[in-house]
């Protein structure tokens, strides 16, 4: 195998680093402006956004130019359809980021409901499974990957209770407040949503280091 | 070219043909427990998912074997990428099926807020979608792509006036209400996010046709 072809394999490993750095950061960024409620910041992640578009674009190119140059043998290929398949998923990660953010602006001109603690918290988790699912694919370590599956609990949890929190104590208590309560509780779910992908990322690593089948069967792990 | 790579390729139009069916029919049936209050349909809906998964494996397995085997020409390894993505986004699909079911089982022990007819309406509009593109998968066809992107503003309009009744009127009215009414607008919302996953299969079957760049640019349609 020549050595040209290696250094597109590392290419296609610092491509998908990159999407993997700027879709965390679009997260990042959602919540922040979410905390200091700043409609710039939130209009600056929607913004950004094409350019990550455009990146996937550029980098599921790339994969099928080198499938069809270089033909490579069953792992390569393994890798680099991997590689496809992570590319998309940080690219519905941005775009949770971008849903946080239009409800961020949506929710401006209001009051928040209260004060942010859970929402943070779940931010932090999802940003982290996402991180350790792509150093999962970079190193192509199952017992990173392993452990982003084991945070999913958790963010599935704290979504579950900030549902619970915002309909049974904030909208039960002042059904004015519904509206507010509603963006939030569906920040929450996108931010589980992230967790999802992250998990779906780890999956994808485990599967393709083991080739075998976790996806569906966490069991077998 | 062999035969029997063509019989392959027909053989993935019919395995995507098949995820389709069974992802589109996940959704009605979600739906059809729904409006009938069905817990046991409910229930089988959500059992079935693991055939889903299980064909959604086969299928990317049987892509990448392909792959590595008769090492396609572009415009075949396209087709064959594309069915990867496609197989992915119908999984997406199912799992939002298993999504609205759970959440219908949640719902039993209680009185529905409201009859149903929008999301209803909603659940028609995105089964439709779902299945017109699979079919301009299946016949290559731009134009049966480009009528399911013009009925995504549809679903996003339903959804909106969906959310903003259950908020605006009835948890206004009655904040008791709150917890099944936010049960009905997560439900509009997956059945939106299905409306989302149906886009991005007509999508990538303009991107396929075409092998243009439309996903991120639809002036450029």
């Amino acid at each position: 195998m020549s050595k040209h072809f290696h250094e597109e394999l590392a290419e296609l490993n610092n491509d998908i680093l990159k999407m993997g750095t700027l879709a965390e950061e679009a997260v990042a960024r959602s919540i922040a402006a979410l905390k200091s409620r700043d409609v710039d910041a939130a209009q600056s992640v929607i913004d950004n956004d094409s350019c990550i578009d455009e990146l996937e674009l550029i980098i599921d190119e790339k994969c099928l130019d080198l499938i069809a140059r270089q033909q490579p043998m069953a792992v390569d290929l393994r890798f680099i359809t991997t590689g496809m398949r992570l590319n998309n998923e940080l690219e519905c990660i941005a775009d949770l980021a971008v849903d946080i953010s239009q409800h961020v602006i949506e929710m401006a001109d209001e009051p928040l409901l209260k004060p942010l603690v859970d929402i943070p918290k779940l931010a932090s988790i999802a940003q982290k499974m996402v991180r350790m699912s792509i150093d999962a694919f970079i190193a192509r370590d199952i017992e990173i990957a392993k452990m982003v599956l084991a945070m999913e609990p958790e963010a599935d949890a704290l979504r579950d209770a900030i549902h619970k929190e915002l309909v049974d104590v904030y909208i039960a208590r002042d059904p004015s407040s519904a509206p507010r309560a509603v963006q939030l509780l569906l920040i929450a779910r996108f931010l589980e949503r992230v967790s999802d992908h992250a998990t779906y990322i780890a999956e994808d690593v485990i599967y393709m280091v083991k080739a075998e089948v976790v996806k569906h069967h966490p069991e077998r792990l």
